[in-house]
């Protein structure tokens, strides 16, 4: 039987730069011989990438944040299960683009769902299951939403809509999980060059997973 | 303030003529003058009729009995707070084709999720929203999967596409649920008349809410 891969998770608020830093860890990873598969949420999983169209898009007020975070956690139960578990098992590593923090930022911390009920549907929907490390992008909310808006073709808009002050809360919130789970988050600050940050990241998971 | 409508639900297998009777109990109903609102699990509001496509469609193993769950409750949540509770705060009755205990029989006796996950799932989405009155229509798995089946351009089939083994689960979990819940819940055997089916079931509601 292989060896238990390593799970690495990624999150922050729009526009922070996680998509483009995933790719930089795992073509890292990948030169080291770490066979590493990358995937997202929500989505990941063909199941779960249908419910994604149900949350990322349309009307801001489509969803309360109680039927939203349901929503993610099923798309997250069905992920984990079906993807990211059997890969792990199977000796490979998995960066994963946002997982459970983003809940407790998103429909917790921004939307006003009692932490505590975040809680709950966790517990039930994966068990508890955490990731090895997670890197939270920090940069100010104005500048990532900008980013983010400025993007091309991005319909996937149902978040970024939302105002300044659910971003706001949102950032606190990641943060305030990082100061709450020392040993398996590390805030990287994103208002940098994209190599300043890939590097920054590169040296935190080295120094995490003892790699030479 | 009107005066609170009451909720009454229709449980049972599939093919049991469950939508029949509703339509029935309702045109009872408004010919007594009382204004009732028919609805359906899953589904209901514009949200859960977006999930419901999800879960009703596609391949028996599309998903795992715990994701399906929290896809159901997802969808229950928003047609309990945008759907059900406005309107019987309006002093309107509502009899809804399916509900919580659809949850109990299908994912947990049928597909073998805990019964405790399925009542976890159930107090945060719903906190433990009850009917006024469930109706559970009875009959013969075989008989009901026929009637079921025989329906002319039904794409709605995933769970009728399960084996036979898990509609009798099924059923026995609903008797179950009417012998733990004699206050809530009536049985109707239904593999007879519609006519005395209807007449069974408005005798049940008279008698439940003393009607004239």
């Amino acid at each position: 039987m292989p060896k238990q891969g390593r799970f690495i998770t990624f999150e922050g608020g729009e526009g922070t730069g996680k998509s483009t830093q995933v790719k930089r860890l795992a073509a890292a990873l990948e030169a080291k011989k770490i066979a590493t598969e990358v995937t997202r949420e929500p989505g990941g999983s063909p199941g779960a990438e249908e419910i994604r169209n149900l949350v990322l898009t349309g009307d801001p007020a489509r969803w309360n944040p109680l039927t939203e975070a349901l929503l993610f956690y099923a798309a997250r139960a069905d992920h984990t299960e079906r993807k990211i578990k059997p890969t792990l098992a199977d000796g490979k590593w998995v960066i994963c683009d946002r997982y459970s923090d983003s809940s407790y930022a998103y429909q917790g911390g921004g939307r006003g769902l009692a932490r505590e009920t975040v809680r709950r549907i966790e517990a039930i929907a994966i068990d508890d299951f955490k990731p090895d490390l997670t890197l939270i992008l920090d940069m100010p909310v104005e500048i990532g939403l900008k980013r983010s808006i400025a993007r091309q073709g991005n319909t996937e808009t149902r978040f970024e809509e939302m105002d300044v002050a659910f971003h706001e809360r949102m950032r606190k919130t990641f943060l305030d999980i990082a100061r709450r789970n020392p040993d398996r988050c590390v805030v990287v600050p994103a208002d940098r060059e994209v190599d300043e940050v890939a590097d920054a990241i590169w040296q935190t998971v080295k120094k995490r997973f003892r790699l030479r």
